[in-house]
């Protein structure tokens, strides 16, 4: 990462983790800021950041060989992305990066933020940098103006990402210009999908299966049936959940996959609806329609692969989870540019493999998330995370 | 499009249109130096191009006008995405777009080509422009210095988009740099996500179904059956085909989907292979492994719901044609990232949908369009489209 205190690079590079860790590629952030406090303490005033404090300038170049040490270390071990979270303003700092990385036979992206809308960096002050331990004890106004005194030390040496052959991307302005050097691979493309798609704006989510179906009652998988006389209740029940959130919900756009029993658990709620074929549940192949004791009886070697690996397994001409994840990027990819609070109405499989991505669970877990029938799972956004709670409507 | 003559606009252009289309937007090109030739002829010398050329100048005013005015009606009939192939490298000539799309009422995004390698500007002009009917009866090194003295009639008046508030992409030396400004919605990223892999190397593909399998003896649908022993026979027949090939298939990849029949396709030919998913063939859902004479009896409604639309019908629980599409953009993506040769053994529905991308046709006909097993399609790149031939190994 490079850029001014204050521009979201700590957002975007954890919004990036999340994406690429959802994706399968096994990625860890490295926060310069945690390094200092938990290597000085944390408590320092913006004149540690002066360029022309020789001491505190030594004490942040020992910070950020740690942070460099540690993140080489677990790429070497099993890592295949390491975020480097640190202002990198200087070319001089950018250079230690790229010898490092070329030392380690690492490939470098830099992913610049560029953000000049003094009331974007106000509020990402307020927002964020008044929570750090770093101001634990500190007044508001106070710490506001330390941080701006903080910002100024890194203005004075700032030297933006030229023109020349690194590879790197620039977030200008929260997405207004995204410039792209060099960086044409996987995960820059997918670092460039996330980044036209993210608005960052923090909003409420909601996760609910379908009201119970046919099939649920006869244990059966997939297929399109409709609800149980179980399931339309439920579909009441949620109605009168959506109401009673009054102005949370009042904006609120609901999500559906195209099977009947999505569509029909929202029929009675009286808001916007948006269809996702891509929220269609796991598709079971050839075991479409049949339960988990018929596939044993009549397909022994599938039930035993599926066992052995919930996650990789795929249906004979159906779908693994890992192709869910795969399948769901436009969906996770439009749920970054909504602005509106979501209710998402989908299913089992499907809201496992979408829940992952919304709490940062690693994918390997998906199928083993509990997503009960007729709960409403609500994810509050905080900070960086979201707040978990999950409201059974019985 | 904006940018100097022979830095590839026209062929981006086509990239772009192609690639939309196929995506299921109306697209259309309308390129300005067609409009000019059909208007005044061919066989302009650069002088006609030279600012201070005022009779030249309302002319090729005239000339662009004309190009808009179709463009616009088309939009105001049924298009989506009209291209407007010219080189708008003044600000002027682009404020007059602006302008009429105000008026109509469209938005803009200008995709800036910008390239300075000689070698580039060299190859362009002698793999394209020679062949321009404004040098029908010219000798080519005489073409070649006119075109040179055309580009620095352009060049004197040349302003660059600047870093102002329009929308626009500019596409930097054959993909070094992509700068995206003030572009986000379902257009630009595909745009985007396409200039990210676009190399602009020319190569020949050659497809081809698998051999016949024992599904294709029965008259099955999907399912993931063997071989018969004539598609065994066929596997034979194509590695002695691409032996035949000699140099031209030397350094050619072979792409596969996951499926036995096309695994089993390839197994002889001893050359890098390739799968991807995504050529599986198309999912028949509850119809796999089915005839279509029991699709007829046991779902009439299915049956007759496919005959009435065959592109937008969706097996149950399955996809369309219009879903092996979105399915299969990153097949093409990673065909157009792709340097060498390529031999693709895939399914009947899913090399429908690969060809139309290839061959430039209505998706809309995908459905109907001939992939007969045992006949190997080649397309030979031509300067902006493919040559085709069809080679049955029977």
């Amino acid at each position: 990462m490079v850029g001014l205190p204050a521009r979201g690079k700590t957002f975007v590079a954890r919004k990036v983790a999340r994406y690429l860790t959802w994706l399968g590629h096994h990625t860890r952030l490295f926060n310069a800021g945690d390094y200092r406090r938990a290597m000085l303490g944390s408590m320092h005033n913006h004149e540690f950041f002066d360029p022309n404090n020789a001491e505190g300038k030594m004490a942040r170049l020992a910070v950020a060989q740690a942070a460099l040490d540690d993140l080489f270390a677990w790429l070497r071990k099993d890592g295949e992305v390491g975020i480097y979270d640190a202002t990198n303003t200087t070319r001089a700092r950018r250079d230690l990066v790229i010898a490092r990385c070329i030392e380690e036979n690492v490939q470098p992206l830099f992913l610049e933020i560029i953000c000049d809308e003094d009331s974007v960096i106000e509020a990402n002050i307020r927002g964020t940098k008044l929570f750090s331990p770093d101001y634990a004890n500190v007044a508001p106004e106070e710490a506001v103006r330390d941080f701006h005194a903080r910002i100024s030390h890194y203005q004075s040496t700032y030297e933006p990402i030229g023109p020349d052959d690194t590879s790197y991307i620039k977030y200008i302005d929260k997405g207004r210009q995204l410039v792209i050097n060099r960086a044409g691979g996987d995960i820059a493309q997918s670092i460039v999908r996330l980044l036209m798609n993210l608005r960052g704006v923090r909003k409420s989510v909601w996760l609910t299966r379908h009201g119970e179906s046919v099939y649920n009652g006869l244990g059966l998988l997939g297929g399109d049936p409709e609800l149980s006389p179980k399931g339309l209740a439920f579909a009441k029940r949620l109605s009168r959940f959506v109401k009673i959130q009054g102005e949370t919900m009042r904006d609120a756009v609901v999500w559906t996959s195209t099977l009947k029993r999505t569509v029909q658990t929202v029929n009675e709620l009286g808001v916007e609806v948006v269809t996702f074929r891509e929220l269609d549940e796991i598709n079971a192949g050839l075991c479409e329609a049949k339960s988990y004791s018929e596939i044993e009886r009549e397909m022994p070697d599938e039930f035993a692969a599926r066992k052995a690996d919930k996650y990789r397994y795929r249906y004979p001409r159906g779908e693994s989870y890992q192709d869910l994840i795969r399948r769901l990027q436009p969906v996770v990819l439009a749920f970054e540019r909504e602005a509106r609070p979501l209710l998402v109405v989908g299913h089992q499989a499907v809201l496992r493999a979408f829940y992952a991505y919304l709490a940062a669970t690693p994918p390997e877990q998906c199928p083993h998330l509990s997503i009960p029938l007729h709960t409403v799972i609500e994810l509050k956004p905080k900070i960086y995370d979201m707040a978990e709670r999950r409201i059974p409507l019985d």
